[in-house]
């Protein structure tokens, strides 16, 4: 229980400090960091939260809060070490975001909703932090670029429930399964481009 | 009711086809569409939900969100056809949005709320998704353009209220009286180009 | 208690008018004014009641809407003279934020908050509805700029759980002393330029 606490903070922290990472942009005072870092960190969550008619987490436990705000603004300070590790801290980022996208659809299933609301549930609390900041920062979002991001929280969020539904495995590999899928296919798209095969990209018609 | 629960299932997939016709663009894969096609379908109702307090639409009846899904991912496969017919389409986008709006506003009326924020809920219900789906694009939204698509829903919204209030009307043709006038006055903006005259629309002082 | 609740309509006039001759550009008609201008002065007060999940302040007193509305559209007929008197409106405008910024602080802590939660409350009733302005509008937020604008809200709201905390004075100065510091501080930035020293503002390695 306790260990679970830690992670979870230590996934928050994780999440502000890739977030700041690639929103730093000239000018930017120590306190525009902190609030990308804390918005990246919580802000999918919140959405979440919102949705679900649910209090929202951090308002009930407000450390997620002090974390996300103290990652961020220790990643200001010591932007060349964290900068220097960013390809390890991605990877981190595609556990955390695993672990908090299957936590995400645990809790809807356990109020009651279906198995589709609650993949979306999954896909919205790992992206909507990270499209909450590039909105904010003017970058463009997941939605305009081909890396995968979406789609591993997708696909993994509905092994999930499928897997529960089918009872073939116990919930807790089910769990460990679904944040498996997860994290290795972003991991594949972080280290080697993995993305969805021309056939199911646009292209213009005048391009073609 | 069976009937109008189809016809609102083909209004939310008439709105998730033309908002992915809108915001297709260059390196976009199936996902980004299908996510396009679900926020700009759903998203108005979403936010009219959050603020009036009430379970959100699609978590209680997800049937919309995989309508929405599903056209938005038939229009990756399909692009040409559809776009083939965008001009009709773009005609039961504006039917489309005008019954829905009236919808939210009978909603938040019964609700308790007045008339000025019942209106507000039908403007917010119709432009919403769209200006999520802009904000995430990374396009310029209605609030940037001349074209005519809030004051529909704001006067048909207005007249509508007024109707009911002044009870001269029975109640479902105050309906009907609402959406033909705002269908009317979209599909205008959409074939003749209707605008608010240029003494309405701002000209910054140095180019008078 | 009348006066106070006309000084508050003042200040959503105001936030409506600041906001709305910000966000002015070429072609925008009035009712994009309207839009702007509304959303300018309701919006963080919108996230923050949605987040603490309270009624949403504007669906409960409609007078919030109207007035936000009426002074939008004063402000595209009347612009000329609305922009002569664009500073003293700016100072106006930090005064009425400071205000409704230790309003949402008090309001969060009668609801059994703690103070972490509160001062963040603050922070987003005071910036949100600029930051969704500046998004709908597509102009750089203020997570992107120098200015203070963000920090007042943060400092000044920490002094006013500081000294709730320490009862060393009355709730009543708490409260004043919090809307002086947080005026005063934002004033500077607005009169003189006070930003964050450059080491407490990110400049990216290949620049240093």
């Amino acid at each position: 229980m306790e260990l679970d606490y830690v992670l979870l903070q230590l996934g928050t922290a994780v999440f502000a400090v890739t977030g700041v990472l690639a929103a730093a942009r000239q000018n930017m005072d120590v306190m525009s960091f902190v609030i990308i870092g804390v918005v990246t960190a919580i802000g999918g969550g919140t959405l979440r939260d919102l949705m679900l008619d649910v209090p929202v987490f951090w308002l009930a436990d407000s450390i997620y809060l002090f974390v996300a705000a103290g990652a961020a603004a220790a990643t200001f300070f010591f932007e060349r070490r964290f900068r220097a590790t960013f390809s390890a801290l991605l990877y981190l980022d595609a556990l955390a975001t695993a672990v908090f996208a299957v936590l995400a659809i645990e809790k809807t299933r356990l109020l009651g909703f279906g198995p589709g609301v609650a993949v979306v549930m999954g896909v919205i609390t790992g992206i909507g932090g990270g499209l909450i900041r590039d909105v904010l920062t003017g970058q463009p979002t997941i939605l305009m670029r081909r890396e995968l991001y979406m789609t591993p929280l997708l696909v993994g969020g509905a092994l999930y429930v499928a897997l529960l539904a089918s009872a073939v495995v116990a919930p807790a590999l089910a769990s460990l399964l679904a944040i498996a899928a997860i994290s290795i296919v972003r991991l594949g798209a972080i280290r080697w481009g993995w993305a969805f095969p021309d056939w199911l990209t646009y292209k213009p018609r005048s391009s073609q």
